[in-house]
């Protein structure tokens, strides 16, 4: 995927995302020793960066194709990103879930027009249950992120924040399907100035950290984490990208991310997802690293239930 | 005072300030049925209003004054904005606070460079203890809300606001020391294209809406309330302002401010402090006379105890 193919789809996708501010903290910068610039997907639509693929994907389908609908198993941020943007587009989404999905996320993509399906909480019954769905609607399959379009649409809020700040020396983003940290780090290398991207990987889901030492996709053995949108793992679109564009992948503690998602709340004064506070937490841990940088980061979503909260 | 002084008082501060960001949210304006602006105070320097307030009344004084310092009794965020004024002036702050204030408070005042002194937690012992240190020091004594530069400095916020959204119907601010509110709507009188000014108080602490009533400065019998910053009672300089300037203040129970409050955080994805809620409870208490209006909010702040979230 080259520079262009970004472009078309920042361009694409423009009228149906927000460009999302980017905030700056002294405190952080000070406790860091580097400039941190935090773009703030939680201010995207639906809550998330998980927009900007999901648009991109739709848009790249035909006529026919948008009449028969798009489908997708999912019960994150993904989820509400395609009934949003299908919505946004007069496209049906079907969201296959699983039964034991919390209401509040089903109700979210009811909100935005999608058509939940439920099915056992096994991945074989999701994928099973969204290939029904395809052969019986002839709707097309959209991959949460081992997606070509998905991964070029996550890669913009990198380039809008490269637009904005054209030196940062690094983009650090959390990492789970891999879908935001291929895109980013394609923005990253087409359109930084030798900007290199980071990703931070819970230690209890850390598979795309094993991953890049195999050369060879890895799954989680546990997912005994508090970043619920890092549990899933990579896929053959997305991992070639990484093991070619991204520097390195950072490890780190539940309480690292907890202590990384306090600072922002208090110090940010955003809400922003346990699963976002991964790349400031691993930026921390490495901070020796990053002296007198220009760090971006990338605050992935502020989709949280309040009532369960770990401060 | 009149549209000079917003106007100078505006020029003098803004190299100390931030012009904090404009947010809106869909749902939020669906739910009742007008357009809302929400100015995000929170995202001002040291985290709330206060800042701009206490930068206009430093800014006043006469280099041998400055040179003495400035002196103020606060538990809140007055304290903070004060010590970070004075900071960033290279004036000295001392700032009287009781000692049952919480340790993260007076961390704070002495993390802006504020000269801490502590004193017994009645308002007696806080006036006394503050007058003795602008005798010892020849320091300046600022009030929190009851003064005329402060309520000119905490008007622009509004003023701000109306420089983006220059037909916004209504300005809706929480009321408690009275120094947000009247401030606000000495802007909203010069500046808007008719604009009202609206209170929003919780019943709890009532004392505004009491002193509206009654015509005169009453205080609060209980300060039972999760709204921490507006236990404090109207003084003689912003008492009047009020009554000339602001349509009505509309009361609250502390259901409507955590609801209001949970709104916020859950759509805007932004963190604030209860007392914040307060201006978007008011409105959602009274929402069938906004219809179709658009409304300005002014988010007070952002500091925050994450350990005692109501949610």
């Amino acid at each position: 995927m080259d520079i262009q193919h970004l472009i078309d789809c920042h361009e694409r996708i423009k009228p149906f995302i927000h460009n999302t501010p980017v905030l700056t903290s002294r405190l952080i910068n000070e406790m860091i020793g580097a400039e941190l610039f935090f773009k703030c997907e939680n201010f995207q639509r639906m809550g998330a960066f998980k927009m900007r693929g999901a648009s991109n994907a739709i848009l790249q389908l035909t006529d026919e194709q948008k009449q028969r609908g798009v489908v997708t198993h999912s019960s994150g941020n993904f989820a509400q990103a395609l009934s949003l943007s299908a919505q946004s587009l007069g496209v049906k989404a079907y969201i296959v879930m699983p039964n034991s999905a919390p209401e509040v996320k089903k109700e979210a993509v009811r909100g935005y027009g999608g058509i939940l399906i439920s099915c056992e909480s096994t991945l074989e019954a999701r994928e099973h249950e969204s290939k029904q769905i395809a052969k019986k609607h002839g709707a097309t399959f959209i991959h949460p992120s081992n997606d070509d379009h998905v991964i070029l649409g996550q890669g913009t809020a990198c380039k809008e924040l490269l637009e904005l700040y054209p030196n940062i020396d690094y983009v650090v983003t959390p990492v789970g399907g891999g879908g935001l940290i291929a895109g980013s780090a394609l923005s990253a290398y087409h359109f930084g100035n030798n900007c290199k991207t980071i990703g931070g990987e819970p230690f209890e889901v850390d598979d795309a950290y094993r991953s890049l030492q195999s050369g060879k996709i890895e799954s989680n053995k546990t997912t005994n984490t508090i970043a619920d949108g890092l549990k899933t793992q990579l896929g053959d679109r997305n991992f070639p990208i990484i093991q070619q564009y991204v520097e390195a992948i950072v490890r780190v503690t539940e309480e690292e991310i907890i202590m990384a998602m306090q600072l922002i709340w208090e110090r940010l004064k955003i809400v922003c997802e346990p699963s976002s506070a991964v790349a400031l937490a691993a930026i921390i841990n490495k901070k020796e690293k990053y002296s007198g940088k220009k760090i971006g980061v990338i605050v992935s979503g502020g989709n949280v239930d309040l009532s369960k909260l770990p401060f």
